[in-house]
């Protein structure tokens, strides 16, 4: 029943303290990753997204003292169901809001998330293992490395989803339309070719089963900034939990080609 | 003959002096629109980008002291037939180089230019009118406003390029599939409805004409930025001229979908 809420009445839980991943909630429409860092690092972060648009879309910008915006009708600092608050390459804290945090000189990057094409999965017949279990998405550090901007370096981190066999086509397709919440595939098949050496101990979120005849499919994922935040050692950036994502007020179908 | 250049080529011969349009030059090769500023000025020409992707597609950004990079092996500061430099507001030099303008602290920014598509255009039998006149493509000021980025702000510029009219569907299809080179048309039809009160009178460029049975057809320009400038009276940027552009090394289906 979660995936029929508007993002208001979803954002409306999240505020009131819920904390859950946010994968399934309010079919048809767009959810972000957070980022924010002060001012001074912002266009270091902005230049990381342009350069590394796959991981790093950015559907909106949020200036000094703006907690709302164009896709986003709440407030940036209490409405997601979880935070992170990073200081000088460490996980300082895991809040359920920001408020006392937001500097005034704070500027939020939204960036597109992949739960935002689960629905067209849906869809198209895909099956969605974690949607189907009740989990977070498995997300993953890989060994391919962000093309660097001033001082925000890092690896790319993928999130992964099972895919049978006969429908990794459709998969590509359906999502390769959505190029503004991370889009077609990074890889299809091989863990090892990213880097990452056991599927069952994802970096963030939950694992999920890989059945007989299924291929991981990996996608780029909105967690890759936080991975270079702590690489880069920024001295403050927040985020939200991997996961538990802000649900927007744009629909989807504002990302589809 | 120009068509079959390689980037290198072409850039051989503006550096050396020659100044033209490039429509129609290194067919397959992607043209880019240069804009320039001061490091203080570099977040918000970003931001105002990222706002407005349609006519500020970003293909790469030089930082200080970068005159190459991953899409250009030239010197930005030498290889294009023609500049701009404006200062506080006013056009205040047209050079043909600009080396000594070119401060130790600017940021340069390569924006997608429509003369990309103009090659996959006459692929799919659409006449391209300024390359058969051998003009320059007319780009008019329109009313229509861009999303404000601090300092930065301006009306939209547009290309127009008339259509038959049992092809406009073609030329949507074709430039939709070039997302980062200001992709499908933003106007098909009434000039007035962009505020353009005279296709013969265009703000930047040559007139063409628009035969019966034809459409006019309005893309996105990458022209704006340096509207932009103008109106919110930037204290230094340094511009192409208007269709005489950077011819990069990216091929131009790095940038089809």
């Amino acid at each position: 029943m979660t995936a029929g809420l508007t993002p208001a009445r979803a954002r409306e839980r999240f505020r009131a303290g819920l904390s859950t991943p946010t994968s399934g909630w309010c079919a048809g429409w767009t959810q972000a990753n957070l980022i924010a860092v002060p001012q001074e690092y912002a266009w270091d972060v902005l230049l990381f997204a342009q350069r590394n648009p796959k991981p790093c879309p950015v559907l909106d910008v949020l200036e000094p003292g703006e907690f709302a915006g164009a896709i986003l009708e709440g407030d940036v600092r209490t409405d997601l169901p979880g935070y992170r608050v990073y200081r000088d390459g460490e996980l300082a804290d895991r809040p359920s809001e920001v408020v006392e945090h937001w500097g005034d000189d704070l500027v939020g990057f939204l960036i597109g998330c992949s739960f935002t094409f689960e629905n067209a999965l849906l869809d198209a017949g895909v099956p969605v293992r974690h949607i189907e279990l009740g989990r977070n998405v498995p997300m993953y550090r890989t060994t391919r490395r962000c093309r660097r901007a001033g001082r925000m370096s890092g690896p790319l981190v993928v999130s992964m989803r099972p895919v049978p066999r006969a429908l990794v086509d459709t998969a590509v397709e359906v999502t390769a339309r959505y190029p503004q919440v991370h889009g077609a595939p990074v890889h299809c098949g091989d863990p090892a070719a990213l880097g990452i050496a056991d599927l069952g101990a994802p970096d963030y979120g939950d694992p999920v089963p890989v059945a007989d005849g299924e291929v991981p499919v990996f996608w780029a994922c909105g967690v890759t900034p936080q991975a270079a935040v702590l690489e880069s050692r920024l001295p403050l950036a927040i985020t939200h939990e991997p996961g538990r994502m802000l649900i927007t007020d744009a629909r989807d179908t504002d990302y589809r080609i």
